[in-house]
């Protein structure tokens, strides 16, 4: 039997569509509609099969017993607000937000199915041309339940996701921000500056390595400047640790301190060798 | 014709590995003798066939009319020394170190028929089991003749590098070490510095973004040091031109300046949309 009967998935790209291909394809619900704001994302959509129906308009979510929220940080809220006159009760609702401690406290009073969802899966790409099936296989998701989340909608979220190959944790909001701050927003951070920082004139010199450290920048600006707003404490935080470690290395380096900038790249690359 | 009679490859590693390998499979010399300090390395180098002779001793080169410093940035020095009453007159001789101004400076006194080069190839890992044919091909390689460069060894060496199917510039030393320090040497200092800024306890909700990020961190300590040492002031520029733009990221998330950050990631991400 499948998990839902009519799933909605609102915002159909990169990651929206890959989600409806997964529901659709691993046969988890009886239909898939999707709705966006772009003629071309929902013509698209329907071409290649990603929804059953979609629509511009978000009326066509009423009788959902999923609702997906997969627009940008930067609208999810502005959507849900629209969204919760048309939303059943008993309609289960997460979204796939980056950052989670202010979503997860509106939608939670929105919702009473909601269950915040971040899978950390995608890429510096965006846009239904780029959805896949597999894009969850083997990645991880978190979930962020709060005391007033409903085992009923963690169960079944998680269920989901697991169905979709993904590795699932729950973790509360505020310690997802403080984690995601590390190991996603600053690297995200870091490919913007280091790439503002190479002159132009240099680029045709640039091999493998730049290429590789400054491929997050790519990302789409205006998705990470409401990423970077969204957990705005945090994001601080995280660039003045790395500012602190590079201040090191200058040190080391401007006292040609051998030994201590020996010390430093070792345990840095001791550490890296634990990421695979 | 050959290029050369008998090709002595000084550092046997992934770099001198992966000439020795060109220079026989391309039959660019009648025979590759190789230098190590490592009897492992030795075994491992005469075992695949990638030299036809091998020795920890530097003996071995004499009569050589190509050699080739495959050593570390931080021992060319101290084997060029050595080599120098090994070298006969007429002997081209060029290295791959990352840095160039103090090695060509020495180097250029040392042997008349130096001419310096560095392959924009290779990668994080090291060592002859990582050595391959096809290395260099599409890759990068910057020669640094100075006003005393033989013209002839200039030539021979240009040409060798095109047979490994790379493109080759010639610039400045001093040129090439301000170059590399932006394109190179601040994107290793910042996958150091970003690994180091991530608690271990977070690195399994690392996803594919921090690890391209840090990928340069799995490179080899010690060279790193003697890279960032031997390039120390255009380094340190570097790195105080990243801090700086951190800076700017960060006072317009403090500020809350949507315009302003929008601005700084737009701009990053149209550089980096330039660089394929």
């Amino acid at each position: 039997m499948p998990l839902f009967n009519k799933a909605a998935i609102v915002g159909v790209g990169l990651i929206g569509g890959s989600i409806a291909l997964e529901l659709k394809k691993k046969r988890l619900c009886r239909e898939v509609v999707g709705v966006t704001r772009h003629k071309e994302t929902l013509a698209q959509a329907k071409r290649s099969g990603i929804i059953d129906r979609g629509s511009l308009d978000l009326d066509i979510i009423r009788d959902a017993d999923l609702v997906v929220l997969a627009a940008s940080v930067g609208t999810i809220l502005e959507v849900a607000e629209k969204l919760a006159p048309l939303v059943k009760k008993d309609c289960i609702v997460t979204d796939v937000g980056s950052t989670k401690q202010a979503i997860v406290k509106r939608l939670t009073k929105m919702f009473p199915g909601y269950i915040g969802s971040h899978p950390l899966a995608g890429s510096e790409k965006r846009g239904v041309y780029h959805a896949r099936y597999g894009m969850f296989a083997g990645s991880l998701c978190i979930l962020t339940p709060t005391k007033e989340t409903r085992s009923g909608a963690t169960a079944k979220i998680r269920k989901m996701w697991h169905a979709f190959g993904a590795r699932v944790v729950s973790l509360p909001a505020s310690r997802h921000d403080t984690i995601l701050s590390l190991v996603s927003h600053l690297p995200h951070a870091v490919a913007f500056s280091l790439i503002s920082s190479v002159p132009a004139e240099f680029l045709p010199f640039a091999a493998g390595g730049l290429k590789d450290t400054t491929r997050l920048a790519a990302s789409d600006a205006t998705l990470w400047v409401d990423i970077f707003l969204s957990n705005r404490k945090n994001v601080l935080s995280a660039i003045g640790l790395l500012q602190g470690n590079l201040e090191k290395i200058k040190t080391a380096i401007r006292k040609q301190d051998r030994v201590a900038l020996a010390k430093i790249l070792k345990q840095a690359k001791k550490k890296r060798d634990t990421l695979t």
